[in-house]
């Protein structure tokens, strides 16, 4: 039997209207800020927000070691210190945009966002640590617990050794340097540039060497790929090539319909890639004509590039699209693609003006 | 013809979803606070988020003036400091619990929070203007700029000038002891204590003293109690007493069905009036047995007030709820209550929990 909740079309249930009432995204107009303003970065979290304190916390190494450790905030703040921008993004963004959508959180654009990172390297903490040769992969777990179709359990997610080590990987203590909020995953959590977010663990409280694939609810059970239902499926990990418009004019409070005043329009917005390769062009569809946007590039390797396009806008109804494509060739699909669960839809955006 | 939309039962349209993703709520675990964490502050926003900057902002005071004024965030700065905690909550929240629902944005629990503001008092702004003898109102202006069934507008409301100069009328600069974020109505909004959110204009851009009652849409078409649409209806102003309780235990993801062992559970929440007079009493309802709660009063006469109750949890299925009465009398009804536009529904909270 599948774990695997049913597809819905056109109206919304009860369930996903609470579930984005509890978790939050950006408004788009919020992609004028290279990093996202405190408060405004998106939040999915699967289960309640724990309560945890910073005095009393500890970080908990075990598994396939050669002597357990514990470690408390002074601790990781010993460490040599590190700050790195980071865009994540939720691999269930854009789900409702997706014909006959999964049941679950209905992002449509909204679940992206660009903070500044600052604690220490994952691969520092754990040089401390005298790792068995047999270990293949860290599990690390949160202190978030609850209940799915996978069953009860803490949240947890696994990265290989080898990924665990790269310098880009950190556990963090501090956001747009404030200290990390309750809500983001006080008082540590993971950062790992270029993946969803879903790997970034929150709230963490333990890691754990092991010899075998992780096969936590959330690593084996919900983030994955499929075609079918019945589909083994594939990872999700690396971050789509993907962009995003900052809607131009003003809204209509209910349909967010969107009015323009005739005359020269700055159209901006962002664009991203998981892979840190960098993004190598974004176009900009306006009627169904493309023209290229000009980029700016970002000063972090994981950040969000700024893109900008000029549009002579005349009266009358239209279509404006954009459509990133990174520097290993990946570009974004003109329709949302299709995914069991809704992971990974990285087709491009549309937004209708009235030009009047 | 009713400038008002339809209603809905049931499912809910994609337009109720695209505002419940723009907009955010607490979650309820985070009641747990006395003052909610930065960024987790409830946000409803009619239009888009305008981007002011702190420097070249300028408050236009006008109309029935001497002489017009014109003033900068260090005028502001140099009056007295005050700080101020204040719960607001949205006057739509709990819109969706009501049976033939508004559609508008769809609240169930979530829209209220409490935060430090601190910044000065409007009557210390307005002791060096020369308002006329005729001025009646104060209309309050911010940059928020849009459409809705109303027509093409400024979000703007008003106050009596009486109202306007009570001491606890606020226009703030800091949020939580940091500068007040975009999303919050940066770089200067108005704190109305007491009254539902929407008096507490953010991104204020200009005062206009006035001789009639302000007829903007924000004041004399939107936030209007009525029992049926046709109805002239009632001013929405005071927060109506409220109580709302941290669901006891952990979630299932989707369904958010919760579930928590037998045993004592220490259940709390809080509770809260506009009219500033306290929390007389909050009730807990258990299986529908109520009992009294313990009560923490705030520091602040505009604060929430923390309550808590021991709860023998036996396995089984179980339905709780909070009821709260104030120093007035007022108590909240069982029910949700009838709004047209579904606003002040203070309705008693129902959480349902599988004790095992």
């Amino acid at each position: 039997m599948s774990k695997l909740r049913d597809h819905k079309q056109g109206d919304f249930s009860r369930e996903e209207v609470t579930l984005a009432n509890r978790n939050s995204g950006i408004a788009l107009e919020m992609l004028r800020y290279d990093v996202t303003p405190v408060g405004m970065h998106y939040l999915l979290t699967h289960f309640d927000y724990p309560y945890l304190e910073a005095e009393s916390w500890k970080l908990e190494i075990g598994g396939l070691i050669d002597k357990a450790v514990e470690l408390s905030l002074d601790d990781l703040r010993a460490l040599p210190q590190v700050s790195q921008t980071v865009t994540l993004e939720c691999a269930g963004n854009g789900r409702a945009n997706i014909d006959n959508r999964y049941q679950s959180m209905p992002w449509q654009h909204e679940a992206v966002s660009t903070a500044k990172w600052t604690g220490v390297r994952l691969s520092d903490v754990l040089q401390g640590v005298a790792i068995d040769a047999t270990a293949i992969e860290l599990a690390f777990y949160g202190a978030d617990h609850g209940e799915d179709a996978h069953g009860e359990h803490d949240y947890g997610r696994s990265l290989s050794v080898a990924h665990a080590m790269q310098p880009e990987v950190m556990l963090v203590y501090e956001m747009n340097d404030l200290p990390l909020l309750p809500q983001h995953g006080a008082p540590v959590r993971m950062i790992v540039p270029g993946w969803y977010g879903m790997a970034s663990v929150k709230w963490l409280t333990r890691i754990e060497a092991i010899d075998q694939p992780f096969d936590g609810p959330q690593q084996v059970g919900t983030y994955i790929y499929r075609d079918k239902p019945e589909d083994p499926g594939t990872f999700v990990q690396e971050i789509r090539v993907k962009s995003l418009m900052i809607p131009p004019g003003f809204p209509d409070f209910y349909s967010r319909r969107r009015f323009a005043e005739a005359g020269q329009i700055e159209l901006m917005g962002r664009a991203w890639s998981g892979n840190g390769v960098g993004i190598a062009s974004v176009e900009v569809g306006i009627d169904g004509t493309w023209r290229e946007a000009t980029l700016t590039a970002p000063e972090c390797r994981y950040a969000w590039t700024r893109w900008h396009c000029s549009w002579d806008a005349t009266p009358g109804e239209h279509v404006l699209q954009c459509r990133a494509r990174d520097a290993n060739g990946q570009v974004q699909p003109l329709e949302p693609r299709w995914d069991v669960q809704g992971f990974g839809n990285n087709g491009v955006q549309t937004v209708r003006v009235t030009v009047r």
